[in-house]
């Protein structure tokens, strides 16, 4: 998993059918100083209750799908947390 | 997944009998501005109706064969939404 | 798999249901002379065992779910061994 | 998928068993201007007629093995097509 | 696949019971010229006969596991081959 900061949503009307319904947030990916790092994604929220400025944890690839509920959705990045603290040494 | 735009489109004779008749477009991935960030990849069309201009979010490795019909196609990438707005904080 | 220093855990009180009780630990990958290269990750602690400070490998992608049990997780990085030396060439 | 150019063969004696008689080539990814980026990939040919100096378009991680028959092998990455022309704006 | 140098051996003596017997090699990962690229990667050896300064390719991801007996394993790295030879335009 990645640490992200959730910087918006995405509204999109054609989408897959397997989609609908589904919250699409852009998360800028975070390095251990919280600092941003490469380029945002798109991701579902397995939470449901990210919103903007939360602090989460996301996964990618094939485990994206098995975080939703169904899981067979063509979806390759899905917040599974929201963060309260990261202990230990920077 | 990933905010792009397609760029174009992949013309190709010979190809996997599994990809028969499905359209291959180039796509430019980009940032949370939406400026351009990394190479073009060949996304096979999920929507059926994304074309040259297009602001589209794509999925990529397994999610995208699961995204075509039928599934069991050699596909990495797959546009899966056409993007009417980004919504937030930049 | 990647070598990895763990540097810190992360507490997260709203998650998936399926990672309860699952113990995440922030990793910093290394090259092969032990220096830091690209961004930390979280992963799922599969030998039970690794802490702050433990030279470590991880997998990552559809294997990490593969470490944990129950494996059907929303997990895409895991600790799968704590190192004792790289022998070998620098 | 991405765009490439092959750029030569691999020979390999000593080699999993299950990619006997496997064609193996050097591909150089390519951007959309066809231009080389990043590194070479060894990809097995999916359309059984690939050579050097050809522009391709090839799969990576799941989908690759998926190309192959039979398709439980080891393959990351396969070519699975030899491209006519790129349409489009550059 | 990709081509890489093995550089040297991984001991560790905690690790996923999956792993128990398993031969785990430090690799460097090369580019088409046989010059190094990116950070080293721990790969499990798949043809049981590599060692130190041989030429290899090696899968990343899902088809590493599947290179492996049994393949269960947390693996996302694999050698499956040694190269005698690259032959092509450089």
């Amino acid at each position: 998993m990645k640490l992200g900061r959730v910087r918006g949503s995405v509204v999109a009307t054609v989408r897959d059918p397997a989609m609908e319904g589904m919250k699409l947030l852009v998360v800028q990916p975070l390095d251990a100083s919280q600092a941003p790092v490469g380029a945002c994604v798109v991701a579902a929220d397995a939470v449901y209750q990210s919103g903007p400025g939360d602090l989460v944890y996301f996964v990618a690839s094939r485990e994206a799908a098995e975080a939703m509920h169904p899981r067979f959705v063509p979806v390759d990045h899905a917040i599974v947390g929201i963060v309260d603290a990261v202990d230990g040494s920077p």
